[in-house]
């Protein structure tokens, strides 16, 4: 099979031996995988994938059709349409999935929307509900909004009937972002002026820290899932103990097999119904055939869009 | 009524009107009345009384009798022995209390233990329990283990089947820590090597910040309810977010009565029945008469002592 290669930090398109699937696995013919943040990272050489996953082939997540059943497998049968996040190895013409984090594709989403779909929302719905326990009513601040995890919290923010308030750097992309359901977007300058707010998504990273504990309401919690901007900020427990407020930080690749299946339940339970019903959307900004992801990843390292970037298989 | 009176930083006491029992009150007439680290920073001008409890008058915490009852006041009877937190003006002859916050003082504590019992064991109880979420099982490490807040979440944590780790400064008073069930004392210095740890009861401040987060377990949370060390230190974001922790921090003193009502029942249902079947001990370390608060006061601030320091009634 062909794949998405990382080799001395640069992106190629190499042969690799077909994966097979074993106890419990599925294998997985891919038509669409998402690009993200990590996979950059991963590029540069900073975020390896965690053992057990291929570790030069990059893409934490899939959409495709079931053409394998490792032994005991019993979930879906070949033919269906499947959607993944996965530790690595996404970004190819075939993988192998554990049949518990697989989730079959909602017939409202078509090929480059499921490939897009199984981080961004995984990472969100985990964030602002599981971690963040964000309840109906409550006033929700998503930072970094525009970003791929960003559009997905507002969303399902907005749905879940919280007050949704997003910030975004980049003036021309509020407008989409305000499209998604959020009730405010701000330039992220002076935000905390607009709390307080009762969970707030941080997506850039520890610069935001100070201003956070400002804008936090009493007993707010605020989940830390990307430090793009900076990890290490001074921290005043004092503003903490003041506001009774919670500070937690997560990632999802790093989690064993068991964790991330529940997050698949949490996702079958919550959000693949708002696809089917149309209340969710996933955008897409550009599809690029596998065989042109060293371009596909230059589009995502520009930066400038408002939804995902997804390889899809050569084929069509 | 007399009672003790910060003025000009200093303490005396003197003579004030007797309080009156509001709707859904009662009056207590004080037995006992602990003093905590909250009332040296009180003297010091630096932690005011919250609105609705007398500014001048310190005391967080009080056992004594019902006196009398407030309009509408029906869960307790004159002549009842009660104890409770409050937000201020427990360290006097009469003080008043919502019969909400009250708990009656189980009969296995006489008065100096009762009166040591509120603020330290709710506090204690509400981190590690309300807030941390501690389970059988799981290992707590409790930092600065030889104070008030210490040696009742020592206690707690052991007899909740946690296996308990202490750090207290002082060699002297480890084995007194040990004694409260602790199973591993530990000086502070290189605390760490010594982890994970599920659950760390922050009583110290920020400068443990950095070792805390290499001490701690996955799915780790960390409750500062203690800053005395300093409130500022530097935070990084990545260690966070690999072990997948939770920092939280809080106060009891500011919560509304609702809030405050909440953790009485907790107390009620948890706690109360370790100390009617000698599960849990209260240390005293001292008495002294209301009247010689100042002396309590200069003793509290020497340090050294494991277990409260307690003023009772002046006529014993």
């Amino acid at each position: 099979m062909r794949a998405v290669t990382i080799r001395d930090k640069k992106i190629t398109v190499e042969e690799h031996p077909d994966p097979e699937p074993g106890s419990g696995e599925i294998l997985v013919r891919v038509r669409a995988a998402g690009i993200n943040g990590a996979d950059m990272m991963q590029r540069a050489g900073m975020y390896p994938a965690p053992p057990g996953s291929p570790q030069d082939i990059p893409g934490l997540e899939l959409a495709g059709e079931v053409v394998g059943l490792g032994p005991g497998a019993s979930r879906f049968a070949e033919g269906d349409r499947v959607m993944s996040i996965v530790g690595g190895g996404g970004q190819a013409e075939l993988a192998t999935v554990h049949e518990r984090q697989a989730m079959r594709v909602p017939d409202a989403l078509d090929w480059p929307a499921a490939g897009g779909t199984p981080e961004v929302f995984t990472t969100a719905h985990d964030a602002i509900f599981t971690q963040a326990g964000l309840r109906p009513g409550e006033r929700l601040l998503v930072h970094g909004a525009a970003g791929g995890v960003g559009t997905a919290a507002v969303q399902l923010g907005a749905d879940a009937g919280a007050r949704v308030t997003a910030t975004v750097r980049r003036a021309e992309a509020r407008d989409a972002v305000a499209a998604l359901g959020a009730h405010q977007v701000l330039d992220p300058e002076g935000f905390e002026e607009h709390g307080p707010f009762d969970v707030i998504l941080e997506l850039v990273g520890a610069p935001n820290l100070g201003q956070n504990l400002k804008a936090i309401a009493t007993q707010g919690r605020i989940v830390v899932i990307g430090i793009g901007a900076g990890a290490k900020g001074e921290l005043n427990l004092r503003d903490l103990m003041t506001k009774r407020a919670t500070l937690r930080a997560s990632t999802l690749r790093a989690r064993p097999l068991e964790e991330k299946a529940l997050t698949a339940r949490a996702m079958e339970r919550h959000v693949l119904p708002l696809f089917e019903s149309g209340a969710l959307r996933v955008p897409v900004a550009e599809t690029h055939p596998l065989d042109r992801a060293e371009e596909a990843y230059d589009r995502f390292a520009e930066g400038g869009k408002v939804g995902k970037i997804v390889l899809v298989a050569n084929d069509g």
